[in-house]
C-alpha cells in the first residue's frame, strides 16, 4: 500500500499545510452550545476539487459550490455550518446558500467565488439566516494557523458524531516536505457514493485543479466510497480539497516521479477519515473491515464487500459477537456479480470458518475472543481471479435505532 | 384491486381447499417443543408450480425441489422443517435432502419427485437426519383435513416469526365455488428477489401447472417480491403451489372469463402473507405501506418503493414516530432511476407534508397521532407518467438488534 512513501503527522490538522488558517464558532443553529459555523481559509488562492454525492436531491449548498467551482477553478474559503442541511428547501434555500457565501466573501476580503459552501443537519428546514449572518461576521476573528484552529473548525462540522475526524501525512516531494491533511464528518446516512459526507482536505502541494480533481476522485472510490453505515446516502455528501501550493515542489503531473508519494498520502488520509467515520457510525461498537480477493474483477470484489458490509444481518452479528458466516456467505450470493459457489474461503480475523465452500469447525471460543474486540476483519477469498477491494462498515446496534427513531425531535 | 371478484373465507387455511390434508409435529431440531417438522398432503396429483431464491447459494432442498419438478409437474406432498435451512452444507447437505424426500414420499407411497422439500433456520450446520427421520416415520399419522392440521403445519415452519401467517379466499369459476389458501413464514432475512421465504399455497382449482406456474410468477412480483425487512435475500426462499382440480371447474386458460377472478383471489393470498411477513419482521411494531405513483414506469416506481422501504433511517424514524419525510425524499433520490426532483409530493396518511418538493407546514401533533398506530402509509406521487407500485415493510427497532445479535447462539 506504500506507506514507506510518506509519514504520518502525529496531532497534525487542516492548519498544518502552509498557508492555511481556520476556526469555528457557535452561531446559534445547534440547541447546544456546540460550535456549528466553521470555516478554513487560504492565504493565496488555492487549487480546488470537489466531489459531490449522486443523490438527485442535492442539498442548496451544493449546487452553489458547484458552480462556483465551474466558474474558477481556485478557492480561498470552505465555510460549514451544522444543524441544518438546508437541502429541500427551495428557492429560499438556495438564495439561503448564496447569502452565505457572499457575505463569508466579503467579510474575507475575496471574491465569492473562492468560497465554498457546505451544510450538514436535518432536511427540509430554513436557516436561520439572522444566526449565521452574525456567526460569519465574527468568523474572521477565530482564525488561528495553529492546531486550536484546526481544532475549532472539526468540532464546527459535527452532527451525531462522536469523535473528530482528522488525519495528516507528510510526503517529500522535489527535496521539499509537503503536508496532506484532512478533516471529516458523518456518522449516520453514510452510503457515499461517488462522494462523501463533509470532507475538506488541504496541502501545501503545487498542483494543478485539473490533477488534484483527477487524485480526489480516484482516492475518493478508495476510501469513502467504500464505506457504509446504513445504506442511506445524503442529500449533502461533498469532499473539497484545496491545495495552496506554499511547500515549494515543483507543480506535480502524472509524470512527477513524487507524485506517487502524493496519491499515497492522499489516499492516506482520506482513507483514515473514511475509517474514522465508519468507526464512528451511529451507534456503532466496532469498525468492520471486509476484504474481498481473489474475485473476477476489481468491480465484482467491489460489489461484494459492500453487500456485506451492508448486510444488517452481518451488522448485528457483530454487534453480538456471533461468528454467523452463513450471513456473510449469504450476502455474497446476493451481490449480484458472478460467483463460483464451490469455492469460497471465509476468514473472521484468522479464523478460518469456511473453505472451498464447505463449513470448516472451528473454536466457537476463540472465535467469541476476536469477535469482542473494537475491529472486525472479514476476509473472503473467491478463488476466482484478482479482482480484490476493501470495505469499512461498523456493527448495528440499539443505539443506532436509539438515535435515529429521534433525530429530528 | 378487483375485491369484488373474491371472498374472503374467515379461519380458512391450507386445508380448506378440497383434497388437502395437513399436520406438523416436534421431531427435535428446535431446542424447545415447538413444531418443527411439517407437510402438506393432496389426495390426487396436483398441478404443482414454485418460485425459488435468486441468492447464488441455493440451499440443498431447493435444489432437490426444483429438479423433482422439472422431471414431472404434478406434488402429493410438500414437506418442510424448521431450525436448520440445510445451506452451505455441501454434498452431506444434498444427500440428506434427498433422503427426507424418499422417506417422505416412501411413507406416504407416492414417488419421490412427488415431494417437495422445504427448510428454514441456521446456515451451514448438518441436519440431525436421525430426528428427522423419525419424524418423518410419524407424520403421516398426524394428517387432517380440517383447520388443527392446517395450525399444526403453520406452527412447524416459524421460526422467529411471532405468529402463524394464513390467508385464504374463494372465487367463483363456472358455478363452483374455488378455494385458495396459503401460509407462510419468515421474519428475518427478508428481501425476496423473484421468490420468497417459505410460502405454500394450496387449491382446489383445475389449472394446469404451466399456467399456475405463470400466475404465480406474476403475482410473486406484486407481492413477495415487493417487501422487505433487512434487505438481505435468504439462501432458502422458495413458494410452492399445489392445485388439486377437485373444485370441479372447466381447467382454467388465460382466456377463461373467470381466470382474472383467480388471479385476483391468489394475488389477495400472496399479498396478504407478504404483507403479515413485513408486519412480523423481526422486532418490528408496525407495518409501513409504501405507495408510489406518477412515476415514468412501474419499474421505476417498484425501485422507488423499495428503496423507501428499505431505508435504515426512514424505519428508524417510524418507529420514533418521528415525521422525518427528509429521509424519505432523500431515499426518492437515490433509487437509481430518473425523478424530477421540483415536482414530488409526499404525504404521511392523508397528511401532506412535502408539495412539489417544497415543505409544507403540518400540524406536528396530527402526524404524531398517525405514526404512532400500528399500520403507516408512505404517499409519493412523482408527477411524472403512470407507473405505480406499493411496497410493505416494518420499522427498526432495538429488538431486530436484539434478535439477530444472538440468533446462532
Amino acid at each position: 500500500m506504500g506507506q514507506q512513501l510518506f509519514t504520518i503527522v502525529q496531532d497534525g490538522g487542516v492548519t498544518t499545510p502552509r498557508g492555511f488558517k481556520a476556526g469555528g464558532l457557535h452561531c446559534g443553529l445547534k440547541k447546544t452550545d456546540r460550535n456549528d459555523l466553521g470555516v478554513i481559509v487560504c492565504e493565496v488562492p488555492a487549487a480546488a476539487a470537489a466531489v459531490y454525492t449522486t443523490n438527485l436531491f442535492q442539498a442548496a449548498p451544493l449546487q452553489v459550490t458547484r458552480e462556483s467551482l465551474n466558474e474558477g477553478r481556485t478557492l480561498r474559503a470552505m465555510l460549514v455550518n451544522s444543524g441544518n442541511a438546508n437541502a429541500c428547501t427551495g428557492a429560499q434555500g438556495e438564495a439561503d446558500a448564496r447569502e452565505m457565501q457572499a457575505r463569508m466573501a466579503e467579510a474575507l476580503g475575496v471574491s465569492k467565488n473562492e468560497v465554498a459552501v457546505a451544510s450538514t443537519g436535518v432536511i427540509g428546514v430554513l436557516l436561520k439566516m439572522d444566526k449565521v449572518n452574525a456567526g460569519i461576521e465574527r468568523l474572521p476573528s477565530k482564525l488561528r494557523d495553529d492546531a486550536e484552529g484546526g481544532e475549532q473548525f472539526c468540532k464546527a462540522i459535527l452532527t451525531t458524531d462522536l469523535v473528530k475526524k482528522v488525519s495528516c501525512v507528510s510526503v517529500t516531494i522535489d527535496g521539499q516536505q509537503v503536508t496532506i491533511a484532512g478533516a471529516a464528518k458523518g456518522s449516520g446516512m453514510i452510503h457515499p457514493n461517488m462522494a462523501t459526507m463533509l470532507g475538506f482536505v488541504t496541502t501545501d502541494a503545487a498542483i494543478g485543479s485539473e490533477l488534484l480533481q483527477e487524485a480526489l476522485r480516484e482516492v475518493t472510490n478508495l476510501s469513502f466510497n467504500m464505506i457504509t453505515v446504513d445504506g442511506d446516502t445524503s442529500t449533502n455528501d461533498m469532499l473539497v480539497a484545496m491545495a495552496s501550493g506554499l511547500a515549494g515542489n515543483r507543480e506535480l503531473t502524472r509524470s512527477h516521479p513524487d507524485y506517487e508519494a502524493f496519491f499515497a498520502g492522499l489516499r492516506h488520509v482520506c482513507q483514515e477519515l473514511a475509517k474514522m467515520i465508519a468507526r464512528d457510525g451511529e451507534g456503532a461498537t466496532k469498525l468492520i473491515e471486509t476484504s474481498v480477493v481473489g474475485a473476477a474483477s476489481d468491480e465484482a470484489a467491489q460489489a461484494i464487500a459492500k453487500t456485506i458490509i451492508g448486510s444488517s444481518l452481518v451488522k448485528s452479528a457483530v454487534y453480538g459477537a456471533d461468528a454467523n458466516w452463513g450471513r456473510i456467505i449469504a450476502a455474497v450470493g446476493r451481490a449480484g456479480v458472478p460467483v463460483n459457489v464451490n469455492t469460497v474461503d471465509i476468514r473472521l480475523g484468522d479464523i478460518l470458518v469456511l473453505e472451498q465452500s464447505s463449513p470448516i469447525a472451528f473454536d466457537e471460543d476463540v472465535a467469541l475472543a476476536y469477535l469482542k474486540g473494537d475491529t472486525i476483519a472479514i476476509h473472503v477469498d473467491l478463488n476466482m481471479g484478482s479482482g480484490s477491494a476493501v470495505a469499512w462498515g461498523c456493527d448495528l446496534t440499539y443505539d443506532y435505532v436509539r438515535i435515529n427513531a429521534a433525530y429530528r425531535s
